[in-house]
């Protein structure tokens, strides 16, 4: 893409929440040559809260599909914030999409779809769309819902 | 090795399963360089259904190495419909392996030995076993394993 | 950094476990170019027996940082003895932290802090802390944390 993620955020009318401050001894991401790894982000609203629950037990799928969007914001906002201007993203490569899940729940590609659709609409079908896995665990502060993703820049 | 996938798949006498089609947004398998990208793959059997249930409860240790075997069949067909043939693969670099495990079950490693022997017949001992993690979570559909791989491709 | 990781354990007086032997078909790192990826690793003491237990559960958070400070000793001692003695790491990648949790443990980012401290402590705060994601599983063994990681090499 020829332009920016700040313009196409703005292009697309979005609302970042603000960038998390790491929880632990973490960067929020790190540039490796042309390699970009980005921490587990969790849901964060725009007024710091996080959005919380098991899906399949207080929350729903689609509940926890608005979760993955939400971390799909967190993300852009730390890609804005944390990157450097010059840096720009070519594609997605790879996303671990881990669903605060009951053991019962089925669906965690359902919720993570909310994530891989913003990343398909921001970066466009052809270079959004990377591998992923999609699974349940258990999640720090009892979010819905986090994602670690990896990315290659343009040369 | 200097045979493709598919001729090696053939003097082994493997029978594969259908490739999967992706129950989300995200791509099969992914090429960047020369690293080769696989997504998450459950245990698909030939007649396109799944095998499913918890490891340590419904099934044991050996039925879940089993499907542990059968997700790395379903990988092989991934790689065999979705990667150009020119592309050869060097060697396994990383595998990722999902048991659907009930929180008390402690032997995720001998599961996922089905899958990583297969890899060793397949590319040979010396290029078919990378680095590995083999532990448990719920899954998609309710699947018994699931597995990601990175493989390196011959330049 | 201009010394070896031998040197720097010895510089820091850390009494390191025993290198795990494999559980599974796997090896215990890999070199890809001047990519290092290390297998999931477990809390192995000093005696080879492993620190076991469910996090927020049988153990608590405190108990939980201590087997994840175990995982980086134990890491280290799978680098000093697998790694060849002429490669050196320049940094830290990428670490996922797997803790051995109760649905309910709301913690593992300060968890996997001790292992994220004693790396920063070796390989200083620049090079010694890289992206993360901090999460809950189960484990084989019941081990109480397991730590899979990917570092830079220096050319």
């Amino acid at each position: 893409m020829s332009i920016s993620i700040s313009e196409r955020i703005k292009e697309m009318g979005l609302v970042l929440p603000p960038a998390p401050a790491p929880l632990g001894v973490y960067r929020p991401l790190l540039v490796v040559g042309n390699y970009l790894y980005v921490s587990g982000q969790g849901p964060i609203l725009n007024d710091r809260s996080l959005m919380t629950g098991k899906v399949g037990g207080t929350l729903d799928r689609d509940q926890g599909k608005k979760a993955a969007r939400q971390v799909g914001l967190t993300m852009l906002s730390t890609l804005v914030t944390h990157l450097e201007p010059k840096l720009r993203i070519e594609c997605v490569i790879k996303v671990l999409g881990m669903v605060n899940a009951t053991p019962e729940f089925e669906e965690h590609p359902y919720v993570i779809n909310g994530f891989s659709e913003l990343m398909a609409e921001v970066f466009g079908e052809e270079n959004g769309i990377g591998v992923r896995s999609a699974v349940g665990m258990s999640l720090p502060q009892n979010i819905a819902v986090e994602i670690e993703a990896h990315f290659l820049l343009e040369t």
